[in-house]
C-alpha cells in the first residue's frame, strides 16, 4: 500500500463495483489493515459502496476439520458459477491470527474454483479477537457484494463461538456433519444445533450411505423436539457427497426455498436489519470493554479484585462495583 | 425500613448467621431496596455474611406455565425438609416487575411448604431488566446460604434469556417438560435443551404415561447428539409425577449423585469459580452499557444513528466508532 499522499477512494470504489479484481483486493487489504490512516479510507471507502451491497445471498458453512468443507466448498461453488452466480469465499477461524488462516490459508485446498474466473477466495483475516477477526469478514463481505459477487460463503471451524459469530453476519447458516465418524453418531457442538438452517450430512457415499440415513433420522428427531425459530422454515437434514457432487445441487434448491420463502413473509429483511443493529451493539460493547480493560486504574487492580472473586473474598458485585468507580475516575 | 440514624449491619449479620428469619426477611429487603442509603449497607453486609455461604446446592427449576412447577417444587421441598434439609425458594422472573413477582406472587401456590418451619419463600424481586432481577437473587441465594439453608431452589419461566440467567447461577439445572402437550412432542426452546443438567417429564401420571415414556426416548436421542458438557455426567430424562409424589425423590438422588461426581472431579468447585467471574464481568458490562447510554451525547445521537444502521445507509462499525467518539466526549 502506497504510503505517499492520499489515497483516492473515488478512483477505488469506482474499480471496485465495476467488478475488477485488482480493486477489490487493494479495498480489502485497506479493511484488514492496522494503520491508523488505512483504517480512515477503509471506511470512507466503504461509506462510498454502501449503496451497491446486500444483493447476495449471504451462506455459513461450519463443520469440524475432516467434515470435507473444502471440497464441499469446491463443489458448491463449481455449481454456482457454472449457473452464472459469482462466488465469494470467505471464511473466519480467529485460532490463526499468525499464519493467517488455517482454513483457506491457501488456494491449493480448492484448486479449480480458485482458478474460476467468476469465484473469489479470501483466506480468514488475521486477528487477535473473534470480534476484530469478524469486522474484517463482514466488511469485505460487503466489499464483495459491491464488487457484484451474488453468492458469499462465509466458512468457519467450529473454535469457540466462531459459528455463533459466522450465523449473525449470514441469510442462511448449514452445518455440515459427518456420516463416517465411527459408530457413534457426530455429536453437535453446544449452541451449534439451535443456530443451523439446515444440517448436510457430507461423505454421504458408499458404505457410509447407511450410515448417513441413519443418522439423518436421529437429527431430524433430534430437531424435531426443538421449538422451530421460523414457521415458515423447518430445518432439513441433506445428505450430500462433495467427492462425488451428489446432493450438491440439492443444498442449493434449499437455499433458493429458503430465500423464497422468507423473503415472502419479510423475515430475510427483517433478519438482516436485525443483525445490523446486533453488529452496531457487539462493536459498541467492545469497544467499551476494551475502553474499560486500557483504564490504567482498572488495570492495576483488575488481577486482584478477579482474584479475590474467584477465592470467594469479595462478591462479583462488590467487585464490579469497585472497578466501575476506578474506570469513571480517569 | 428505620432511616433514622446508622443501621446496624454487624447485628443483622450476627442473627442472620444464627438462622433467624427476621433478620433474613430484612437483609433481602435491604438488597431488593433502590435506595442508595440501603445498598451501602446490603453491600456491607454481604461482605460481613460473606464467609458463611456456598454451602448449599443450588438447583435452577425451569419450565414452561402449566408445567407444574409449584406442584413440584412444594413435593420436592418437602421431602428435602423431611430429609432434614433447610430450603429456599426463590425466583427470577423479570416479566413482572409491577406485581413483584408472578411466579411465587404469593404463597397460596405452595401452600404446605410456605407452612414449612425449614423452607423459606421469597416471591421475585421486582426490577426492569433481567440482570438487575438477577443481581437481587444471586445475593438472595447468598444471604440464605449464610441463614443455613442447604437447598436453594431458583424457579424460572421461559422468558426472554431468564433460564441461561439462573443457569448461570445454579450448580444443577434442571428443566421440567410436559408428558401431555397434546399428540406433539413439546417443543424445547431455543438454547434450554444446551444448558440443562437433566430434564424431569412431569405429570407422567395415569394416561399420560406411556406419552411420557415416549417423550423421555425422543428427549433422549436429541441428547444423544450433543456433545456433553462434561464426560462426567450424562444429562438424564426422568418421568416424575409431583401430584403424586411419584419420582420426586429420584430427582433428589439424581441432584445427589451430580454433585458427587462432580466434585470429586473438581468440576463443581470450578463451575462456581467460573460464575463468579462470569458474574463479575456481567455487571461490569451492563454497568458501561448503562453509563454509556446514560451518555448525554449518546441519548441525542442513538435514534438516528441506529435508524441509520437499520435503514443500510451507514455500517454497524462506522455507527459504533462515531457512537464511542460522542461517549469520550463525555
Amino acid at each position: 500500500m502506497a504510503s505517499s499522499g492520499a489515497m483516492d477512494t473515488d478512483k477505488l470504489a469506482k474499480g471496485l463495483v465495476e467488478g475488477h479484481l485488482r480493486p477489490l483486493s487493494r479495498a480489502i487489504t485497506l479493511i484488514e489493515s492496522s494503520n491508523p490512516d488505512h483504517q480512515d479510507y477503509a471506511a470512507k471507502l466503504l461509506d462510498q459502496i454502501l449503496p451497491y451491497t446486500g444483493n447476495s445471498v449471504r451462506i455459513g458453512i461450519s463443520g469440524v476439520p475432516g467434515v470435507g468443507k473444502s471440497t464441499f466448498i469446491e463443489a458448491f461453488g463449481q455449481l454456482l458459477t457454472a449457473k452464472g452466480h459469482k462466488v465469494a469465499v470467505l471464511a473466519v477461524d480467529p485460532s490463526s491470527q499468525i499464519t493467517g488462516g488455517s482454513i483457506l490459508g491457501d488456494k491449493t485446498r480448492m484448486e479449480e474454483l480458485a482458478r474460476d474466473k467468476n469465484a473469489f477466495i479470501r483466506p480468514s483475516p488475521a486477528g487477535s479477537t473473534l470480534g476484530g477477526v469478524a469486522k474484517k469478514t463482514r466488511e469485505t463481505m460487503l466489499l464483495c457484494e459491491a464488487a457484484g459477487y451474488d453468492v458469499v460463503l462465509v466458512e468457519t471451524v467450529g473454535v469457540g463461538q466462531s459459528e455463533i459469530t459466522v450465523a449473525s453476519m449470514v441469510d442462511f447458516f448449514m452445518l455440515l456433519q459427518l456420516a463416517n465418524a465411527g459408530d457413534e453418531l457426530q455429536g453437535i457442538k453446544k449452541g451449534v444445533m439451535e443456530i443451523a438452517d439446515a444440517i448436510v450430512i457430507n461423505k454421504a457415499e458408499g458404505e457410509n450411505r447407511q450410515k448417513a440415513e441413519l443418522a439423518r433420522g436421529q437429527y431430524m428427531n433430534a430437531l424435531h423436539i426443538l421449538r422451530p425459530k421460523s414457521k415458515n422454515w423447518t430445518v432439513p437434514v441433506l445428505l450430500a457427497s462433495a467427492l462425488y457432487n451428489e446432493g450438491v445441487a440439492e443444498v442449493w434448491d434449499m437455499v433458493k426455498d429458503y430465500r423464497g420463502k422468507l423473503t415472502a413473509s419479510g423475515e430475510f429483511a427483517d433478519k438482516r436489519k436485525k443483525q445490523a443493529v446486533d453488529w452496531l451493539w457487539t462493536m459498541v460493547m467492545d469497544n467499551l470493554k476494551d475502553m474499560f480493560k486500557n483504564s490504567r486504574n482498572v488495570q492495576a487492580m483488575l488481577p486482584q479484585i478477579q482474584e479475590a472473586v474467584v477465592n470467594g473474598t469479595t462478591t462479583p458485585s462488590a467487585a464490579s462495583k469497585r472497578l466501575l468507580e476506578l474506570f469513571k475516575r480517569y
